[in-house]
């Protein structure tokens, strides 16, 4: 009986892989390789150094190349087309899915990508064309197009006769749809009535008015967001006439909402959400070095808001020693804040109607935060150095500072968004540049007044 | 023909509840909230400031109100749960899937809790009450115990009578099971092809082989990544001696899948991923406190390095003005690399066997783009302040820490993974800790040695 109860099975399989490639034993590689399913060779190639990458692909069996070039990641995709031959490239796409030859080709150089396409037998490039289409990240371009299509006004026993007919169905079909002789979707039938149904029963009485079609423009994380709130498996897709293209099973919706997911976290570091693991250290260096670049430019700010204050820095070097803390403690506590926001955005759970409602909450979180370190942080440095001006200084900062990244965190995100910027991106840098500038003019600002000479 | 093409459609559903309900129109509220889908209602309440979550939750129809519960957000179903009678809980439950009642009771005071499981008819709390004995966030604690099962040695046509005796299906069956006398689980028969088959042919004959149990014990996660690697829409669950309890459905997965995505980037700034994005004032402050309590220490640690350094502090201003940058760059460059091995432990991409080549490409990133902003920073400063001395030292003290941001990039989650701690709720502090003790070690340390008296 088949059962999985070790985790760490295909971590395993993935060592002993790389082990007997470190001593050269091909052979032994290739077998390894032949039994593990296109998943798993996936993930091995996105776990290897790029080098090996190269080594690893020749030794997977040609057969299944398509299946793991359809499971890869972006980039690493990317770097493997390169290396591989056109005529290659499409015998290897035979057996894949439209969408994910769409996805190949899209990819691939200009030349490259017709010699592919030319070499194709005319129904499929037909297809594949048709695919192309669409734009990358929409309801088209993640649809496949082997629907199972039947009449209104057929009974459910001539549907099953048909079936048994075909003898296969497309993989994971769960639903037929209906449509007239302009193959204008009209409803959806799912296959679990259709076997409970009478014999006799016609099938429109059968149609499921829950399931909507969608429209082939939609984009796919708003196509994600409805296999989410209608829990579907599957959902059929039509052009602006309403006339059947294909459907989108559910498959390939769970990997559009990992992705999206992971934008967020990723993009908050400034990388790319398809940023492959194992890079080359050059390509690696250059795609961080963007984002570094413009952190620089805020540190380099934060360094001249302080050297407006270079005086009192010079009469007290206890104000240089303590400068970073409010700063530092603003831009977690800004960061908290922003993050929720940049969820809650993503999950729809921010929007106009509650804008106001969520800046006085984070407000206020803020103000009470900075309540609460304030009165530590002044009691930290009072018993230190015994300067109850300078507890005071400090505690006032803080405050000041944790209000300010409060109000930061929920307005940054909200205007960048209103500004088509991609506030996961953006956000952190400027509100880091906030709790900077705020924290320091805070600190040495009032230092200046109260203790300067 | 039913179609969507606006993707604002439920966010202006949306506003307009708030605006009745702002002018106290509630019986029209009452109106907008009967029209709309239980996932459009959880989405209202969690986008809700709390005391409106109250006034909403009376307005929504009470048959409404165990869809709704089953889509809600952990937090925010907590809060609602608290202002439930017991009898009315009860009643709630009776609608909803196994699997959402037992997450419901666990959410429960005991006293509740037992209270409502006594209301329950029977075979209810017997079926509830197995649920409530696996764990929570494992394989027993998501499935559903409403499967079909079959025995192998009957026809499909015996098959298919039966159903259409049967009449309706259970909610997204896509398959039946096949068990012995023992409901030992045999095999999983698509639907797909029991309606392709000819009625004479054997249930044996059917089972797709590709179809694994999955032990009650298997923590969700791993559910998640079996469902992710195999494309699956559903798959039996078993005991230990391999008898059939029940069936998980994508549906279900795919709120696994967008959660655990969602759990590193919220770990990452302290925060819980089932947080609700308007709890009350106090709970949030209380929520942050922790976070921002082991910040403060971080930020203390790097105060008490600075002060280390209090005489060349004291001697030249401009180090004190400098002192930010190179802890800031590096604290960066390190959170680079920590997100990108964050995402790879998450993934399965990054192992015992690929640790070092990792460490060896971020470490060569690191040195790389210390190499470029030093060189950078080193100009600048050289300029600005006509000091070449002071130009070497932040240049060197750069270099230094963006090398070393790389190295503790990739060795901090990895050694907290062997410590069982999540990388991505510990990683940052961690790693904060160390770019600026080492930044400002490197860069007043440096200074001390070569231009302190």
């Amino acid at each position: 009986m088949p059962e999985i109860s070790d985790q760490d099975y295909s971590q395993l399989r993935l060592q002993q892989v790389n082990e007997a490639l470190g001593s050269g034993m091909f052979v032994h590689v290739r077998k390894l390789l032949q039994d593990l399913p296109a998943y798993d060779l996936a993930l091995l190639l996105e776990s290897s150094p790029t080098k090996t990458r190269t080594v690893l692909w020749q030794l997977i069996d040609t057969d299944h190349h398509g299946d793991v070039l359809e499971e890869l990641n972006e980039e690493v995709r990317k770097g493997i087309l390169k290396t591989m031959r056109p005529e290659k490239l499409a015998e290897v796409t035979e057996g894949m899915d439209v969408d994910d030859i769409a996805e190949v080709l899209r990819a691939l150089p200009d030349s490259v990508y017709r010699q592919v396409l030319n070499s194709m037998d005319s129904q499929d490039r037909g297809r594949v064309e048709q695919a192309l289409s669409y734009e990358e990240d929409t309801a088209g371009g993640i649809m496949n197009t082997d629907t199972i299509t039947i009449r209104a006004d057929v009974t459910v026993d001539v549907v099953l006769r048909y079936l048994r007919l075909k003898g296969e169905l497309p993989e994971s079909t769960d639903s037929f749809y209906v449509v007239d002789r302009q193959d204008h979707f009209i409803g959806s039938v799912a296959l679990a009535k259709l076997v409970t149904a009478k014999p006799e029963v016609g099938i429109s009485a059968l149609i499921d008015e829950d399931i909507q079609a969608v429209n082939a423009k939609l984009p796919e994380t708003e196509v994600a967001q409805l296999f989410e709130r209608y829990d579907w498996f599957s959902a059929p897709v039509v052009d602006d006439d309403g006339r059947l293209l294909g459907r989108i099973t559910v498959d390939d919706v769970v990997d559009i909402i990992r992705e999206e997911a992971e934008h967020s976290m990723m993009s908050m570091a400034g990388l790319d959400d398809e940023a492959d693991t194992f890079a080359p250290i050059l390509k690696s260096t250059q795609q961080r070095s963007v984002w570094l670049g413009v952190n620089l430019i805020t540190a380099i700010f934060a360094v001249v808001v302080s050297n407006m204050f270079e005086d009192i820095l010079s009469q007290l070097t206890i104000l240089a020693i303590l400068n970073t803390l409010v700063p530092s403690m603003g831009g977690v506590a800004g960061n908290q804040t922003l993050t929720l926001v940049i969820r809650g955005l993503a999950l729809g759970h921010v929007g106009d109607s509650n804008a106001k409602a969520l800046l006085y909450k984070e407000l206020a979180v803020g103000f009470l935060n900075g309540v609460i370190w304030a009165l530590l942080i002044a009691a930290v440095v009072g018993v230190w150095k015994q300067d109850m001006t300078l507890a005071g200084i400090i505690a006032f900062a803080m405050l000041m500072n944790m209000t300010a990244a409060g109000i930061a965190g929920v307005t940054i995100p909200l205007m960048l968004k209103r500004m088509k910027i991609d506030p996961a991106l953006a956000g952190s840098v400027i509100l880091t540049t906030v709790t900077d500038v705020v924290g320091i003019f805070a600190f040495l600002g009032t230092a200046t007044l109260l203790i300067g000479y």
